[in-house]
């Protein structure tokens, strides 16, 4: 029998919330270890409830290790804090929309497993043969290239071919304005290690990669949304953001959105920067879609000469996401500050993927890889679409170029009700929640049409959009 | 002609005091972005000047942008953060013992330069055969394999065999309680993301291996060092300081310490460990050159169980550094978390990196490559120690293997002079302040003797030590 079936009953209800009321602050790190706890009499009156229903409860938790009494000096949080669980930090969601948990399934999807929902091009999309040639000549290479660490900033010859690349995009970035980095998604925690403190407000497009989301997350950053338009954000609510929250930080694709493949238009983009000056905001233009555009649209790093944007990308979506090499450029002293950063955080990148990208990059393999892929992309992209309003499933716009196809379901359909549905007939799908930090997006559907080829997709999501549609109607 | 100009020279000097007074506080994050300044009286008093300067001081600073005056409210630091400069965090160093500037010369040495300094083998040392076998193999293996993300915990073979290896060392983690990471930097990355807060304590061996400095910095905690001696930490000073300092971390080598080639004793492993249950110290043990081993010695992580020991390792010193493949060996829970970790920092790791590891882990390349690199390096280690000894460089203790000689210089002699001499001769050195939080090796050097073969380092070095030891007399 414990203490609390001793008690009066209301009473042990009583102490069980006030209890539970401080194990949540400690949890939200309201109350950090080693913090004072609120006065006897204070939380009474917070709580509602008597003094000594406070006593009791504080007691109990100094008994179970939680908090500890301190002679004449009152409770303190006890210990270290708690391991860091990014599973448990943010918003509680329901795992059809958490980010962790989408990710996990994409990741971990066996043979036979559908992935309309996941990020990336099916194995057989890849310039397979390339790589193969690219991993020969790399059993050729000299000792160094194979047993050594890349130099701080990486393989020179690789950062003058992305140099180039950038500069036509108008982007005048130089060989010692670009760092090689092991991934895109490195390359982003790297600019947040540099720019971002705990607790600073980062700006995200409201839908946006869902992995963004994560990362900030790990960062214990405040996140705030604006909300994304088929030519880019909205300007005015850019604009009232910025005023409001003063965000340190906005992170964005230009070229093919993701997740809903719109292209940021000339005049959002100039708005954008004027905004960002005014408010001392620093941009990192995330372009890893850069090489599926059919031509080239605006991009914020050019516009503004890596003045206030850091430009980042990798080669995981168009070469492979097995090579890991990505980079970041940006003005020269911030690069000399990330190099110190990667140090810490990784100490050298290997040579190897650089070497194979190198390779790839300049035996024409890659450019005839991507004509041959855009081309593959645009039709696919048609027949997915075609396919999808006959369902009535609505291309919210009609992306120029890339994988993504972000879909409207009809009134009165939950996408992550259908997400669940289909998970349990080996179909991943990405519900609009996953990338909507307001939750806005219960309706939408992110596509990626080189996945979407089975027709099992089609009759499966058709039979669970009946389903639900029933289940609607009957409710 | 500015304003400082036109007042009183004194006035001016005492403006500029205050006025760098609150620079620095600014810098060191004293003072943070948002912060309320001093009161104008407040900070008169505690800088011995009249309120008539503190007011002139804030309104310059004020006017430079650095502070923002808020109409009867006072003074607030302006704007954002400054970038986080982990070259401007920590304490001043001189360049030749900064462990950012130290990792830089290696990692960018070129063609000529010798560095009996860095921390790796030359790439003649490493198994250039099997790394070509494993490459041209790899180049006839799977699309997935090719293109592909890896799972989220990572190739599942190569963790069996990682399972396999560590329970050698009496380690019972079994594949699931097993995460392949990028590195072992990045595994320490990961660990420290998930269990350390920004100002919680996190101890290291002093001496120790300087990119844990770095690392740590740039998680922003407070470290504290604990004495090395030949068997372990010293564990009376241990005691001391979990008592004292209640560290959440503490970061060490066990099998061959890095940088003195120390070993850790039973008693002295079994010891710190019974100090880290009292105190509920979680430790990282980074195995990352077990086997250069002659034999096993004891693991913090084998004794416990992996209960508050996390172990982490590498390929990078036995293998190479270009192939990036570390792990995590921690309990099943800690490991799932860790996961989010990763996600949220690096997506997925490449299967590449750990297939290619994998492949010369089980067709006998690496058995054969180990046995004959301990060889090797035993008699390498014999003769560098030889040659040192008979110049009066003295092994502080006769490592049971691996690449590390930690060596005292005569008296009177400072090695960091003798290194950047050395520098200027195109030789890297590794002076002992660069692994010494309390800064208290200036007479050691840390040898690789792998990379310590070419005479001409030690004439260079007898030509210093001469030059030094005159310069010292002269004094």
């Amino acid at each position: 029998m414990t203490q609390l079936d001793v008690m009066d009953a209301d009473e042990g209800t009583r102490v069980g919330r006030v209890m539970q009321a401080i194990r949540s602050k400690i949890a939200g790190r309201v109350l950090a270890p080693g913090a004072k706890l609120p006065s006897l009499r204070g939380f009474s009156e917070t709580m509602g409830v008597s003094k000594s229903t406070v006593v009791e409860a504080y007691d109990r938790l100094a008994a179970e290790g939680v908090i500890q009494a301190r002679r004449g000096s009152g409770f303190y949080v006890a210990g270290h804090a708690p391991p860091f669980s990014l599973a448990e930090m943010g918003p509680r969601l329901e795992r059809a929309v958490d980010p962790f948990w989408v990710s996990r399934q994409s990741l971990h999807a066996g043979d036979g497993v559908l992935k309309p929902g996941c990020g990336w091009l099916p194995a057989d999309w890849f310039p397979e043969e390339g790589l193969r040639r690219g991993l020969r000549a790399l059993s050729r290479a000299p000792a160094e290239t194979l047993t050594d660490y890349g130099t701080p900033l990486g393989l020179t010859p690789l950062r003058q071919v992305l140099a180039r690349r950038l500069a036509i995009h108008g982007i005048e970035a130089g060989p010692d304005r670009i760092m090689l980095t092991e991934s895109g998604t490195q390359a982003l925690d790297l600019v947040c290690r540099f720019l971002v403190e705990p607790g600073d407000t980062v700006l995200v497009d409201d839908p946006c990669y869902f992995n963004f989301h994560a990362l900030l997350r790990a960062h214990r950053v405040r996140i705030v949304g604006v909300p994304y338009t088929p030519n880019g954000p909205d300007t005015a609510a850019f604009e009232q953001v910025l005023a409001e929250h003063r965000p340190r930080l906005y992170i964005t694709n230009s070229a093919l959105h993701n997740p809903t493949g719109a292209t940021l238009s000339p005049v959002v983009a100039h708005r954008v920067l004027k905004l960002a000056d005014q408010f001392g905001l620093t941009i990192v233009e995330d372009d890893i879609f850069a090489d599926f555009e059919p031509e080239p649209a605006p991009r914020l790093a050019a516009f503004d000469g890596l003045e206030r944007v850091i430009q980042i990308g990798s080669f995981s979506k168009t070469l492979s996401a097995s090579v890991r090499c990505g980079y970041i450029a940006a003005k020269q002293e911030w690069i000399e500050a990330l190099i110190d950063q990667k140090i810490a955080a990784s100490f050298g990148t290997g040579r190897f993927a650089a070497e194979l990208v190198l390779a790839i990059l300049t035996d024409g393999t890659y450019r005839k890889h991507m004509d041959g892929l855009r081309t593959r992309l645009a039709r696919t992209m048609g027949e997915t679409s075609a396919r999808l309003k006959a369902m009535n499933i609505v291309p919210w716009t009609e992306p120029r170029g890339g994988m993504f196809l972000w879909c409207e379901l009809p009134e009165g359909l939950d996408s992550s009700v259908i997400a669940r549905q289909l998970l349990a007939e080996d179909i991943v799908l990405a519900p609009g929640n996953v990338y909507s930090l307001s939750q806005s997006a219960s309706r939408f559907l992110r596509f990626n049409v080189a996945q979407s080829g089975d027709p099992r997709l089609f009759t499966a999501l058709g039979r669970a959009m009946t389903t639900a549609a029933r289940r609607g109607q009957n409710a």
